[in-house]
């Protein structure tokens, strides 16, 4: 146990450095991108990246009680910061996030930020892990609408862009937590002829998490794993603190028990995003967000122990 | 999609207009009825149809993802806006909103305002939809007291009184949800003498949702069926907002599972009472109502299209 | 006094119809735009207008104690709903918000929205009212940078561009409740080279408010006025809705006190912006906005009784 | 000093006794009322007696540091609780109300509940301290309004039948804080018809406290004075927890330097009212509250100690 | 049902007296212990007993629905109000409580203050129950650390002492709803070592809650049992008013369909520990901690009537 | 102007670095200190120091408007994070903090913590500054008490022992905004037997800002000046986030309009404490701590400069 309790201290996340004392090549790389410009309904999620770090803090102690690792000690990571934007603007802030994550060392995670930052994420990613990764998507939205409110890009679009320009195979990838009202056409472009494998929130209530599980396992395979979680894909009574809420949402003890058991899984980095701490409450939100990165960590640090 | 994004435009249900441009009968009329004199324990559920319209436009845009149906644009329905009420006068108040009630043309659909007003309505609905009609009754009180504080009439009372003015069939009828403290005689009232069907929270929690739907139908056959659902069938920690919460309530999931299942019931009408914005949080309350209404509706649509 | 409590009825600015009955042109017009893309720290005004219009309702019932006039019964008014926006592009927005600026009738008042709009509407209104009018300007901030963090637009720009434009006359314009940090170069620029009267929120409280009025009056003679009113003038416990507060500011009766003796000034026209209601507290920051407007329409209501 | 904290011990003001323990008549009683039905917009106050007394704790260790009184030492006070009410009739809790405030004993302290409260206090009243009392009434609101939207009493009524009744006289009565929007007719009323003298929120600011106290003095003189503290003739953001608030208000510190100049008014009784804690940010309304009849309790118990 | 509504009378626990009329030894004592320095992170839970008292009386009128008890009416008990603390000193409070707790009459039921405070009133039960008696623990976290941040006693540690102590015999004690990071040496001393049963919060959402009920009556056999409930056991969106959240926790109709069960246990005493209603939203937390208080003494009333 | 927005980047205050890149010795040297076992009714000031950190980027950009000084640029700053403390022991944590001090290089700005700090900081620097210092004490409490609610040392105490331990001169000494209940004795003690010169909130509201700055001069002369600011001098409308408030306080304004004025006195230290952000609405406290505390900087900037 440290020392000094977990409201005292650095608020970076997990209170990492922001470099390796030693100047080698951290295993995990944790950025901020305190972007919004793509939200639709209520806006904040740029104070998304200070929110989760904020949060952090209570997880600074203590192992994962089942997978017993502890992030902090068994991997070397940075928080890097956030990166620059173009405040107002949209589309050139979507080409400085690309750019910024080209030059990004070590694997990464994420912190937005709205979910059009997905998009020049995938870009940047694919010069190192390849086009046609497997998305692994917690949402309630399915993200691959045309247009966003008649506009080309925002928060509704990465997918779409994503599955024209090949970043991603849509037939090796899930969307889990999907509720949301979506136009049909829209809906049978996702399904069918994008071919994602879409899993509504429902199914997993009245299905259970281990049929999730056994669907993502089946839907990846081996490809290459990109995980994307947007918050709102968890019901809005544990994470009120996004802009886009729908109802009959996941649980968080269901998305938690889903990840734990994809440590095998080929998984090449992770955002988190659509976090608005202006409508949070208690932080719970923030704090949902963080537990999910932190168990992400969590996976890749017991990777690294075997 | 919309041009538009759901932040912008009028504060109607859905933006519904207050009347039909062609001057036709509307499909379905929506009220709201700021009442909330009835309530025991916290007050403000006159803001309820404020809260429930404003958050109605985050459904605006989209079919249902199951249903395929926009009731926005698979009904021609109309917000006919807020019902007179006589300030601070309990009895009068009721008075006024019967008479009301009696001249709206359409299927109605109320926004409350506590669980008095369902009094009122059955009484005004008598007369098209003849009496003894079957109660579909979320909640998580039965409302068959018989007196409400020392008062003859209030929210925890309307069902006594229809029972008694032969408005709706308790044998016919069933509330789901049902699990706050009672007194035994009323309780044994309600199952034992008027004979209404209970299911309490815990049962839907370890019954499944498929149970309640059967129950219901049983129940109700092919009576004339009144939905009635007060918020705080719901948990709190979902439907925060609301005078006399419970805890151990109803999920979201469970009630919208259930709800997209009653499409073939003989729906004549329905409110959705007892949202009190002012003990809200981020808007989780009035957008689990709002999401409740548009499902019925979207139930209604699919019947249309048929 | 209506029959109606305050918490009834349609949610307009006032209760006011979005058009005249008799279809005769309107003496007031009031539009809201739900645009806040410039906003550089808490995002959020976007739901000003509906803010706004909620609060207005508490202003429903009576006349101006002081003026002796009431704006709903004195002033045929009409609320024409939101502009349309690009959600997610700032610039287009701007261009989009002063071509459906020129199309509107009556005497214009504006509810935002963030500080970028005021621009587009004085480049739309030049055309009626002629360039070089004095801008009455309420804010915590001068808002003549010449960028926005690295862009050429933003709600801290509007009045660089207003003046570099000739759509303002500064040296017949004044800007009352200033208090921000500010780059040195950019307030030499903005009293020295462009000549703005800048009256800070210190010299409001130890100067009194008829000194500002005598201030306003001296200045802006009898030019064509036109108020822009940024709720961050207004002390941040008066007014913690809103996306840049500063401490020290002005308290709401000074605005008021001084408002009302500005009757005599030449009013083309009136922006209320800034108001983000997610920070707000029992909505008093929209009711302080709501009450701002409702005065100014008081103003035009004892013009037209004259 | 205390040897437990201000957080700790029973919830009554100031931790009052609900009786005395000699069974001595005490020198002032403390009651609840916790009455909102007639309120006209947003309801809670029936909440303001434990919002009120909950605040009090704060106030609990110490002497006033001008008057160097401690009311709980310097006085018998007791806290005998709530009264009754009927819970949803207004008319019929008027009448309970005044029939137990003429069953109290010791110099009343009435915690609201809205201002309808104070009709039947003063009629209660009238047996023990004679008709025509001056009233010493701080509101945002005159009160004194011949009709509540459409209805015959509510808390905008109460000085328009206290006056009719011959209860108090208008003319040694004295309203300060008066800033709403007000029919020209009831202002005229009130101020020409029945002869309150009305001190605006604004003459306050701009006058001074001492004017005021001037100004009480000479109004009502030597008359038995009723103290009736309406939360909202405090500005919003010093009172947001109420439900009918006005801008442009009074600050706490401008109500208690008068307060504490008037010990030597023939002071016969006190209500707080219209404390709504719903709306209240981190009971800064109660502790005000609660500070404004702790001030009153202190110039009782100066008297006594003379 | 009684005559006054919920919101009316004094804020003790189900508005029990003090003490009883009669002058008899009650059924049950209630007390609040207002104490918090124990806390890691969010300080808070000193205002624990006020809250739970206040949202108590939401549960004033009626019977459990299916226990068919009612506390208030069917047992004797009384509130005696907090205990004393040193304010500032943590481990003279804690001799201070077991002082106190060892003077008190009937079956104690403690609402905490922090988990610190289950220490002290184990060391004082011991002399009345004697040693090793079960613990029935829900919580989040297992409590048995061996420091806390560095110090020696804190809400992190109270078991490890009472095993050390032989206060509880951790062989035949259960603890629910464990999910915190948790150094694996901890947790390893914690099942191995000491011995308890440890049931995450995911094994009750996949396992059920008769496997739990099942369980427990296993573990703890006729042991004399003492329930201490930490709230945070409950997940953060049904119990956001707590100090050390963690997601993915238990929801209250589990807890509650649990505890209802569990009526033959030999139960000696209970506490509800980590209330903290400065991060509560609408008092959920807080009427979710006064439920199961009350769920318990209806256990307590059973047994008494049979 | 910067590039990035206000919401962007590290979270230390003013963004300032942890230590100077050359390795040279800071102008100023910020600290947290995040404390709050001393505090007496709503605890929370520990999360004191990374709500005025996190506030504080709300000031990044821009020089005073009058002084035109910008702290970050005209200073060599850091900020060195929190301290570190006993959680859960008083009077440990307070040797501890005094033991870091001691080792802090360049002018020391402490960022509480609640005002028992302030002690154990003057006890480091009389090593620096010698004993007998003046104190500009900001508060609404006399912080003399001999004792805490029955314990030594507690955040009423701090100018008690500094007195007896000769660390301050109380006769050059002032305390601006006192207002809250006192015993007589310990008023008495404070101004006639330790001599401080006390300025009510009141007389500055009434007395004006110009009196105060002329006070202080005259207090404290040309002795070293350690400015203690308790935001709870600030009224609880602009600072609710604090745990003892009291009504009547001073406003922002007053407080920055006499600082800006003190930049000739012999500043050598400054702290910021009892803010408790759980309490704050829309960051309104934290901002307002940041604001005095960037004011502060401003003078030394200014002094720095000539």
């Amino acid at each position: 146990m440290n020392d000094q309790p977990t409201f005292s201290g650095r608020r970076t996340f997990l209170q990492f450095p922001d470099q390796l004392s030693d100047g080698q090549r951290p295993d995990v790389t944790v950025v901020g991108i305190p972007f919004d410009l793509g939200t639709t309904n209520r806006p904040g999620c740029r104070f998304g990246p200070a929110g989760i770090r904020e949060a952090s803090l209570m997880l600074l102690d203590g192992d994962h009680p089942e997978l017993r690792v502890n992030p902090g000690e068994d991997l070397r990571c940075i928080d890097a910061g956030d990166l620059d934007i173009a405040n107002g603007y949209l589309e050139k802030s979507v080409d400085m996030i690309e750019g910024q994550v080209r030059g990004i060392d070590g694997h990464l995670v994420a912190l937005g930020g709205d979910h059009t930052v997905t998009l020049p994420i995938l870009r940047a990613q694919a010069e190192r892990h390849g086009k046609g990764v497997s998305l692994l998507h917690f949402d309630a939205h399915v993200d691959t609408w045309k247009e966003n409110f008649g506009g080309p890009v925002g928060h509704g679009t990465p997918f779409h862009y994503a599955a024209q320009e090949g970043l991603i195979d849509p037939k090796r990838s899930i969307q889990i937590g999907i509720r949301s009202p979506v136009d049909n056409d829209v809906m049978d472009y996702t399904t069918d002829e994008l071919g994602f494998h879409v899993v509504s929130a429902e199914q997993v209530h009245t299905g259970g998490v281990e049929a999730v599980v056994a669907a993502v396992k089946k839907t990846v395979g081996d490809n290459a794993v990109y995980l994307t979680f947007d918050i709102d894909g968890i019901d809005p009574s544990q994470a009120p603190g996004t802009g886009t809420p729908e109802v009959g949402g996941l649980f968080t003890w269901q998305a938690l028990a889903i990840m734990k058991k994809l440590g095998d899984l080929n998984l090449v980095s992770m955002d988190m995003v659509e976090v608005a701490p202006a409508y949070d409450q208690a932080q719970i939100t923030s704090l949902a967000a963080a537990t999910f990165v932190w168990t992400y960590l969590c996976l890749l640090a017991v990777k690294k122990n075997k």
